[in-house]
């Protein structure tokens, strides 16, 4: 794209809209926001126009909803959002006077002031609508805009936030609503990943990965991006970057570029990566009568209780009974197998209700799986061989997960980072299906 | 007042809208925080309507102000408003729910939600208007509303706060707003005395102190009360009272209030209290040709460069020829001289400029002085007795100060409260003129 620009207009710089996000770590000392500040301000004398959304500082929202848990436990979601959005507000004011200081026209916003407007779903709003005009004015008048992340108001002006990550999202949001060029999300890591460099180390960084294995490997646990930006990014078509605050600032590494599948003529591998989760775990009632309506005799009272279930799987019946498993968070383990014993079992008729919570999710993902058949035969040889028992399967269009024995799961992952030889750059051939 | 309400509706206890502000100190930890929430409750359980204004968590501005500064030392005043704003609202958050915790309905408003409106003088905005209805529809519903100190917004949406002490103002401007039957400011100390305790052990809290007195005793350097919101109070005659939040919760103790000179039943001594003020320097022109315009000469360059100039006092000429002295902050000291002997010595001049920097400004402060003669000359007696030199004279019509070497700072306000009795309660005789 840029290239084009810059053949058909020779003579001007091309000028791009850049919405920024930096994450807690990027924004966690004075001489960290120096660091961002020198940053922005070199993407600004590139020519291009930025509007820049910081998170928190490290550990202050940590740090003020734990005073508030100190007086109230139970306290109002409303009043958690006055006192955590604080955070992001700290670090606006720091970020533009921090770019004041090199010489920079730069000026903070907070989520009301923009607005950003969100229903009132307190602690985990969601953005409905942005307001770009004053954030287009300042641009205009050679402003860099500093807007602060993760906050918003409702319609009766009460303040909210997005929850978790929610800096992510409002990044992507303002990019969307600005129809920016690109949204670069600035955080600790340098980019995407093969695998968990922690446990895979010859884990490659990826250049590009699309969104729907992104998707994927966010829900998977893969803690780059907030879900919520990426589905946003994809709802909007924003072009979504993830890099490093902790490059060197003179640096042009460009992370890896979030792309939509029609970018053809990206290099794109079978397999984009080894994703893992260990915050599951794992539910099983047995010996239930095979009839219709026994999913939601089930699940019904479980989503009753707001309690969230990944994988689903139901077996084939034999003489009319079957055993149905699910997963659930770990911290929803306990209330889940308390409802199922209680009210679901006796109410079923089942068997038996058991679980376990020291299991894992490790994962294949890969937009390449849609056309290359084998892909799982090959997943399930590569952990047979090195006896790893696979308890569950699910599997999806781009992705293939197993649940093993939270033990295995290291091993597991770098055995199919091995098998399908990540740590290498995909050739030309393997891309074509 | 309360008094008469109760015997004209005996059945029904009197319900009053109290405003209540508490300071950085009151809200200084989460056990600080539960004592307020407990004495909020305590009032709410007697029957009252309550408005509470709390500061900012003690040391958390000038933690969020050493941040900016350590970025941009010359930080814009807009960004730094955006930042400092930011204590006030935890404190309304964590208050809120305390309260919650306690079973009272609360409320929390920023500045902007209410809103506050000021001018856009950043750093030391002053409040123009409150729209109060948010406010009284929330305590018609039954809750404690809770509005951040400090902060308001000015027409253009941006963040301001009102200078240091600004809680004060926030808190008598909104019992003028809403027509409150009192303004309680709750401190670290229990009220005003009629000295400095650490200087005069003997010192008596006062049980009530006229505005006048209070504006005189602030602007001394009185540290309990913002000096612009005792102006605003006195505007808006709001009934103003000074208590400790450190007393126990169920303490009927109700500190200091600031009365208007025409509540003439009021227990009046002449004079209220001795205050002592060790922030200013003293600047003397020596041998200045006495002839008009000459203070303005002076002066002039000094208010051009933006130093307030506190006492000003001109000696009879001999010759021709008068001395001019003025005193200054001791911040000031160096850049008046500074103007003083570059610019004014030569425009004017004068035979010489001298300064000291090692100086105590006492003062005797009691509205009984407009009506009692002789003050003034019992004054500088008991000072002469004990050795002290006066070098400066100034009179207002309730106060009398004298600029004195700062060594004697201590030794001259005991020697002023034991010469006037102020370790003794007035009686009946002593108010009557």
């Amino acid at each position: 794209m840029r290239h084009d620009r810059i053949s058909v207009f020779p003579i001007h710089p091309p000028v791009s809209l850049i919405v920024q996000k930096y994450g807690g770590t990027s924004m966690g000392s004075p001489e960290r926001i120096r660091e961002v500040a020198r940053r922005v301000a070199r993407f600004v004398d590139e020519g291009h126009r930025l509007v820049v959304v910081p998170s928190a500082m490290a550990g202050e929202t940590n740090r003020l909803l734990g005073l508030a848990k100190e007086l109230n436990p139970d306290a109002s979601a409303r009043e958690l959002d006055v006192i955590a959005s604080t955070g992001e507000q700290v670090s606006i004011g720091l970020l533009a006077i921090a770019l004041q200081k090199l010489g920079v026209k730069a000026k903070s916003y907070t989520g009301w002031q923009v607005p950003i407007l969100t229903d009132a779903a307190y602690t985990k709003a969601r953005i409905l609508a942005i307001e770009e005009r004053n954030i287009r004015e300042d641009l205009d008048a050679g402003s860099v805009v500093i807007v602060a992340g993760f906050q918003g108001i409702d319609d009766d002006d009460n303040i909210t936030t997005l929850g978790r990550g929610g800096s992510d999202t409002t990044g992507v949001a303002l990019a969307a609503a600005l129809k920016a060029d690109e949204c670069q999300i600035y955080t600790d890591v340098d980019g995407v990943y093969t695998a968990d460099p922690r446990i895979v180390p010859e884990a490659r960084r990826l250049d590009t990965i699309t969104f729907e294995e992104m998707l994927e490997a966010a829900s998977l646990g893969s803690k780059v991006l907030q879900i919520r930006s990426v589905e946003f990014a994809g709802k909007y078509q924003v072009k979504l970057r993830v890099l490093s605050s902790f490059t060197d600032v003179a640096s042009k590494d460009m992370g890896t570029l979030i792309t939509f599948e029609e970018d053809e003529n990206m290099e794109q591998a079978i397999i984009s990566n080894v994703a893992h989760n260990r915050d599951e775990a794992k539910i099983t009632v047995l010996g239930v009568p095979d009839r219709p309506g026994i999913a939601f005799a089930i699940l019904g009272p479980i989503a009753d209780a707001n309690i969230d279930v990944d994988m689903i799987i139901q077996n084939a019946s034999t003489e009319g009974l079957t055993d149905f498993s699910f997963t659930v968070h770990r911290n929803e383990y306990k209330r889940a197998m308390d409802i199922l014993e209680k009210k679901v079992k006796p109410a079923i008729k089942a068997k038996g209700v058991e679980g376990d919570d020291h299991i894992a999710k490790v994962s294949l993902v890969g937009i390449g799986m849609r056309t290359h058949a084998g892909i799982a035969a090959r997943m399930f040889k590569a952990l047979a061989e090195e006896g790893i028992n696979i308890q569950m399967i699910s599997t999806s269009e781009i992705k293939t997960s197993v649940v093993v024995d939270e033990k295995y799961m290291e091993l597991a992952v770098r055995v199919l980072h091995k098998t399908f030889e990540l740590d290498k750059p995909p050739s030309k051939e393997t891309m074509k299906p």
